[in-house]
């Protein structure tokens, strides 16, 4: 039978846990989101987590920019929230519209307010195998599903598809500290289904709803669901999951799954940030 | 029948259009070497590199520290080397003595100076599928001799052995850039001949002698030994050559392959530090 990873219950657990640690240590952690555009599916996720930050007794300011900012307005708002004593985390939600470089901006963020893990300081760090200020929320989300059900990683084949700077490239090298044996596909990738089927652990963040099919998993194998596409029937994940969760050992459902856990490593991150 | 990777042949290639430019557009360049101690590989390593610095036009100094120096004194070092403007490249002779933590080292070299390509501002580029400074040496060395035999990377199956900052973690990155699907193992991957026999691209980076038998690689791939190994009967890479070369399409030997290539791509990157 398959076991499915309660993204719910675990992050629940994790927030509770925030929450009390903020309460009995009076931590004071101010998060800033910063928003450019109208993007219906970026105003929800920045809701969430500003919503989130305010029942565990995080602080959130919200800035919302224009679609059509300009690349100096944006690092002149990261600029003002970099000095701002008060703010210790700094998020910019992506994507960004069109003409401004994720990098860029991102790259102008204090390292030590970098609470996506996603500033070139961190993530550099992260690469080297050094300790980072903070990890990228969605794999340190993945890796505490994957402790949650308590594998051993060591050895194990895990199978990333997609190579993205937000999750591909930073959860490959998080397992490969784990010394699991890691494969990173992606869209040229030939014979997906014959490496996928190898997997011990699989890994699905492509952004192609369902495109993970039964046949393509190995009886038994561990499948993480970062998929979040809107489609007719509603959001669906990268996995068909209808059907694959009869031959994985463990899967991670959406909705459920991974975006909750996304959102409780932001609010550690935020936690962890009132320190610096 | 098997092609032999030439490395000798091109690297003398590289060195002699980086003599040509150098002479031409009359570039003055100096690299500083920092040896710390006296390990007879690394001297042997120090003496070929300010050899091949002089021969094409370009200035060197060596700086040569106690085995016993303290990270202070070492930081002092590489301190007034960033502050010397008559050096373009600072490269700080690796594995350091036990007790200096080579991150620490590293990562106090001034990126513009950094011609190993390993400090982690260049190495978080890298990840991030940004331009660095400078690419790392061997991996940009294992790159041209890629190049140099013409196969289409897109979409080919990678396996890198061995998981180095210095070899193994960025040229996995630099062929995932080039689209290769990749896969990287280590001393914990469990059935490692399985998954090397299918790569048609194998890199082994181990350490170990003459590690990679015929029967782990795939007829006609092209297998590049970055090892460096010395035993009884001389000096030999991590792949069996005189057996494997007759399982693979091409194959670069030891020595005459990586090796002199790691040295020839340092001398283009001093060679383009000098405009930095």
């Amino acid at each position: 039978m398959t076991n499915i990873i309660n993204g719910k219950a675990l992050s629940a657990g994790i927030l509770a846990g925030l929450k009390e640690e903020i309460a009995k240590n009076r931590i004071i952690s101010k998060l800033a989101v910063v928003l450019v555009g109208d993007d219906p599916a970026s105003i929800t996720y920045v809701g969430s987590k500003e919503k989130r930050a305010k029942e565990i007794g995080l602080l959130s300011e919200a800035v919302i920019l224009k679609k059509d900012s300009t690349k100096a307005e944006l690092l002149g708002v990261v600029d003002r929230l970099n000095r701002d004593t008060s703010v210790n985390g700094i998020l910019v939600q992506l994507p960004l519209p069109k003409g401004l470089i994720e990098y860029e901006i991102i790259s102008s963020i204090e390292p030590k307010k970098d609470v996506d893990g996603l500033h070139p300081y961190n993530m550099g760090r992260l690469f080297l195998g050094q300790e980072p200020l903070f990890y990228p929320c969605t794999p340190a989300g993945i890796m505490e599903m994957l402790r949650s059900i308590k594998i051993d990683l060591k050895g194990k084949r895990a199978v990333i598809v997609g190579r993205s700077n937000i999750v591909g490239k930073p959860i490959a090298m998080m397992l490969m500290r784990e010394h699991c044996t890691i494969t990173i596909c992606h869209s040229r990738t030939n014979d997906l289904p014959e490496i996928t089927r190898k997997a011990d652990i699989l890994v699905a963040a492509i952004g192609k709803p369902e495109f993970i099919k039964a046949d393509m998993v190995k009886p038994g194998a561990v499948v993480i669901d970062v998929g979040m596409n809107r489609i007719e029937k509603g959001l669906v994940g990268d996995v068909d999951f209808e059907n694959v969760k009869y031959v994985a050992g463990h899967i991670s459902p959406v909705p459920g799954g991974v975006g909750l856990m996304t959102v409780a490593m932001l609010m550690r991150n935020c936690v962890r940030a009132a320190g610096r």
